[in-house]
């Protein structure tokens, strides 16, 4: 059977993260050759954070194979110290490799330009997109999986759903320390320049071992994995939530709901100009429509509606394509109150609100936190002491234990630069009065009382 | 007046390369807010190479802004060790670091998607267009220009084309040993994650020193000048001219030579798909229009040509889309007489050889490197000894003697993989004596008798 | 005055940490070049560490030349950005750069071989002579300081003794992040070839603001400073604190009390073969006899000690010098009652528990680490923000309060590791009964009840 | 049998060049902890090149670890692609595997305090002396080789010697690409704090495969073999060959000379205060003493010399203990002639030249360097092409070629820094005619006809 040969040749893709992504099966050759797959280099990692972090413009392409090749990694290391074959209990059945890998490689097909923001429009699910573009028999992608066998596709599925029989499969795809995110944060730091997301990735794969109830570190690794968690929160801390980004990405989300208004009261121009993205606008899309889309199908439409006759459509459109972000301050429950006061003051001077303003916190973004409150029944992060007891990440590190259970939420009150005092230009001085009361409201970038 | 003002605060961009770049005039800020700079960020710096190096994704914006910070840099270091005034002879004029910082930020700004063979296909130069740009009042990087004063923008210009009076501001931004050079192989050596790319530049900015007649490096940095001429030379031979992006690029070439001609025969279909490249297909196109293109436009383009009716122009559309590259095999001077043969059989197993097939030298590809015979005119690397008198590179280091006269093109013949015995399928059973014919004029990737 | 004029060139010294230490000062170079800077070239910076992390071999000089280095960036940074002139109030006093530097390149002058052990044995203390080295006339760098002015030593000398008036340059030395710890921590991750000690740096000197209390960071800096307290946290916790080097370092500090102890008896010996150490071995020596000291002069001693007629000096001496660490497991206070019991088995099996146990707990170790209960009047670190108001770190990061409050000495016995069940070898069948029931006190590496 | 046994948990050493080292044999373990290995980290890799890159104070210890860890990494793939079980023609015995390693690690354990000097003056010879070590039955690592079968230590010397049969294990250790060079170009520019060493190890360990007649490369990997050779030739250019090492060099190499001659004069000093060294002094030594001598050995020799009664050897010994090297012009040929008169003036001023000068060209340093013309029998770097037939490296690669046959030696004349104008002080006033005259035969750093 072709699919369960090895190639006679290996073949490596040179990674910046990896040095080299290695691939030791067809199977995994013809997936990554099939057109959803290659969509991928199309669609950024990042969404907005690039017009904070210009040096972020890799693809979700060059993360899938990494995560492919961190799973891969832990794999041939398993397979060599800890074979169902040497222990019975806690061991790993080699035989997972190729879904495992498979799971990996495919874990974020499903992804469309600028993820978040889209969904939150068009009711898109990035999820249940992967888990359909798996099974479908119409992909590529299903096709290459289905000579496996016709149950693998849905094999795979079921790892990324989380519902797959074997714990270990499902914690090395998706759990609080898994090869997804031991990827990107490794690979984010990297595009952005930046030092926090790195932690110590080969000392990591040294002290993972599989357990009868998932994936466990060893004890004498405790510190590697506490590194990497502290990694994780200052990337969140300091490159996902970055306010700039987030002005970015207030203004898609504006620009994306203004459009669909404009639409539904005059669809024939985006007949012409935005063909592809006329399923989204119209609320009724197949999997074939999806996709087709892109980062640069949605960006060559701003193009055009940046010429719209409809003003706001017009300049979100240029307030992207250009860079021109929003705004911020952050306050906390104290300051709330102020918030009508402020956006009045906005609305005076000029600005539908509507669109020009947002509240938004941190946890809106797209970006899973470890946050107990919220979700219960997140997989812990378990450590395996030489007696072969394990004992939770949290009660053997206080270092995490801190971060754990205090992450509050940012939360911040987007608008337009223009109500600032600092770049008040000639354009507003009727309104001179209402922006100095607005800037009276902040103090070291926080709402304050007057 | 605000031009010559600093910044109350510096604005840094966080780099990957640089670390930091560091911004302290508000003229220099407000370049990089035009439209005009953010448009670089939708055009990828290294075209169809990410095809190959899938980590090699960023775009020229970042080239740019790290072009204009090793550009400061250099000003900055020549302020302070060789000022005009400490060296009324050879030392560097403290004004024309506003000149030299914006040619070395603006270089690049008439840059459009896929130049190489955009500009083949549609007779645009990005040189030009760059001169254009900048001087043509219609553009927000002129209105910021002017700012400074009315020549400002031409003297910028002149820069670029090489006339401006002062040698050493041109050399900075042009020559064999330039701002851009030095920024591109470190950038493009970081992103494909490659170290052949990597130098000295720490050493190479600390020996730089202006001469009467440019720019020149001090004897005792000539080591780390040779490296720099080396990593320059294997980024060429590994990076810039792998066979795989090149066999895309040809992809591309033949894509777009088939829409100009489908267009001619049916133009109302792109009126309704590609209503941006129109003035292009046309062969009739104004600055606004070329500044609205970028490779989003492109690609979106052939996401839609994928579905034409044309084959040919469907095909390769799915074909660049889906990283499907033509293959190659190298050939010199004694083996040209076979090509016939070997384009025949390729016809005979039915492919459109005006289509599918190419010949290309290295040499075509829009990347210049030190060729005597071709260059005449080409500026000199010049060594300072500690007595004053200047020596030319190669003739202090026969490491670069080496590589200066010897480099030949590598010319390659270009075709359909399904022409290769290994990559057989089903499809192609009836041709198998064609191919066997085909593959036994091939040894070690290069063309032989058979 | 020679002294206050710059170098006509620059003078670098490449450095793996700071890519070039400048040199732009006579006197700095002078320094230097004195014979009591270049002894630091044969001290080893991390003493035994480099037992257990093989590349960590570096000496105190390259150390000394790094906290020079930050210095002067900082000097220079803060004359561009926040001298006297601009800010009468917290601004810095340009004239105080060249004393800052001396301070910084002076600080560990008084360090010998292996400091911490050999100050316990033979009282010495670095602190103290590395005042003497300054002030005392018999130095070269008393001579160099003195050309400066006849009290420029003792006004470099308080620096370091902290009691200069000018809280700065007293911080900038020494304080919860001054420029020796920034330079040990990226140093000693380096030579280790671990990365928890890394952190960003060049955020960090983009950050730094004087103020009239001292030196503190602006608020947008926070997350730089929390990942240098982190990584600081790590550091300590993996390296500095690592179980191996404190078995060597137990084996050193009996192995100089055996010695003691023997010259006492017959100093005959020791006249002969370690000249350099009878001071030391007598209890009175002079500066000049500290100045001789290095590891060389240790070691030497050891090579000719480990053929003594005394065996435990010698098995002592080979231990030391054929890295063989004792053993170690932790205990908390509940298990503190049973050390009597094991001590007891060691010394049953036949070890004289004088010379090869210890209780060390890391605390005793040379590295100052925040400890508020027994440092009452350190330094805090202050974050300074927009609107000119100062807030101390922890107040600001719930990370670094996390690690403020809580950190416990890791207590340790160590004992020989013939002690363990799974090196026991033929030598010790006889107490085979001893040995079992010494191993059933240790699980996971901790002391525990029968 | 024990010593074919795998450690049941392999042993790591964390290493700041190969990231970790990894030890699966009880064989290495045990080797690793032999006193003659632990020796090593008294030794320095680069002798006195630290006091021109004071980074670069590595032992050989790490080295010897970093060429065992290549070597186990080759042994590995090889096993896994090029066994002799699927290639018998060209394919790896996997029974080669631990003579492999074994010579790996042992292959510099010869060698004694800055060497290349040492064995000058006192006839050693770090290769003899290395299979001494091996074979000789009062060594620790001849008695833990043993242990594998009676002829082990004689066939691991052999693969040292270049007489073991199997040619792939002879040239993995020793050949113009090797496991040692290799490692050593990478450490030294690790520690050096240089980018000039660095080459793609991966890359190479990717396209390294066995051959019937010993260790070839696939052509497809040519470029990063290429760029080895050029980093190769930066190193040497740069860092071994650099001028101010060859001038502390000199110091020594004369202040050992001096000591033996004052040795013979008056040995009892000598008894007194350098016990380690009289057997070298008398020229009559046993293995045992060798052993026992170390960097430190040596420098405590220096530090009681500097205050010996004879003025030449107490002053040559503070020149090297406080790194006062000899300064040095470069000449050729045409300017040899100018030689006596220069020292002849050297001589005037009042240094005795046979102890203050030298002439010293780069090839008499102790690292190999591709000569053709004077090692004919230096085995070719050979390329492997995909119909299986080898080209020799510099057929493929002009570079290279340019390399290979135009090396020529740097000659420098050596002489005390107090003969350069710059240098001047009140000491020489007198001769200020003579060291005139010296001084216009200095252009360029080079010796020029007055």
């Amino acid at each position: 059977m072709k699919y369960f040969e090895r190639l006679t040749t290996e073949r490596v893709f040179r990674d910046p993260i990896h040095n080299y992504v290695h691939v030791e099966d067809a199977l995994i050759l013809d997936l990554i050759n099939t057109k959803e797959m290659q969509r991928l280099r199309r669609i950024k990692q990042l969404g907005t954070s690039s017009f904070t972090f210009h040096g972020a413009e890799h693809s979700r392409f060059g993360h899938s194979l990494g995560v492919y090749e961190i799973t891969r990694r832990i794999c041939q290391y398993f397979k060599r110290h800890y074979s169902l074959a040497d222990d019975p209990v806690n061991g790993w059945d080699v035989e997972e490799k190729l879904i495992a890998q498979c799971a990996a490689l495919l874990h974020d097909i499903g992804h469309g330009p600028y993820s978040h923001t889209f969904e939150g429009i068009f009711n898109t699910d990035h999820e249940e997109i992967t888990v359909q573009i798996i099974t479908s028999k119409e992909t590529e992608v299903n096709q290459v999986l289905r000579k496996v066998s016709p149950e693998f596709p849905e094999q795979v599925a079921s790892v990324i759903q989380k519902t797959y029989p074997n714990p270990q499969v499902v914690q090395l795809i998706s759990s609080q320390i898994d090869a997804d995110r031991m990827d990107y944060l490794l690979r984010d730091a990297y595009y952005t320049g930046t030092e926090y997301g790195t932690f110590d990735l080969t000392r990591i794969l040294r002290v993972i071992r599989p357990h009868k109830e998932g994936i466990v570190f060893q004890m004498n690794g405790m510190h590697a994995v506490e590194d990497y968690i502290v990694s994780r929160y200052q990337m969140y801390m300091q490159i996902y939530f970055h306010p700039v980004s987030r002005g970015m990405e207030v203004i898609l989300d504006r620009l994306l709901k203004r459009a669909t208004e404009v639409y539904h009261d005059a669809p024939s121009y985006f007949e012409q100009n935005s063909i592809l993205l006329i399923p989204f606008l119209k609320g009724n899309f197949t999997l074939e429509d999806y996709l087709k889309l892109d980062d640069g199908v949605l960006l060559t439409s701003f193009i055009l509606w940046s010429e719209h006759s409809d003003p706001i459509l017009s300049d979100l459109a240029k307030r992207f394509l250009n860079r021109k972000p929003l705004k911020s301050i952050s306050f906390d429950d104290q300051a709330k109150h102020m918030l009508p006061l402020l956006t009045d003051l906005i609305e005076t001077v000029g600005f539908d609100t509507k669109y020009y303003t947002a509240i938004s916190s941190s946890f809106d973004l797209p970006y899973d936190f470890y946050a107990p409150a919220e979700n219960r029944h997140r997989t812990q992060i378990e450590l395996y002491q030489m007696d072969g007891s394990l004992i939770e990440l949290s009660k053997a590190s206080y270092l995490v234990n801190a971060i754990t259970g205090k992450i509050t939420g940012d939360k911040r009150l987007f608008f337009p630069k223009e109500m600032l005092a600092s770049h008040q230009s000639d354009t507003y001085t009727l309104f001179e009065e209402e922006i100095k009361r607005f800037n009276r409201h902040i103090k070291n970038g926080t709402l304050i009382e007057e």
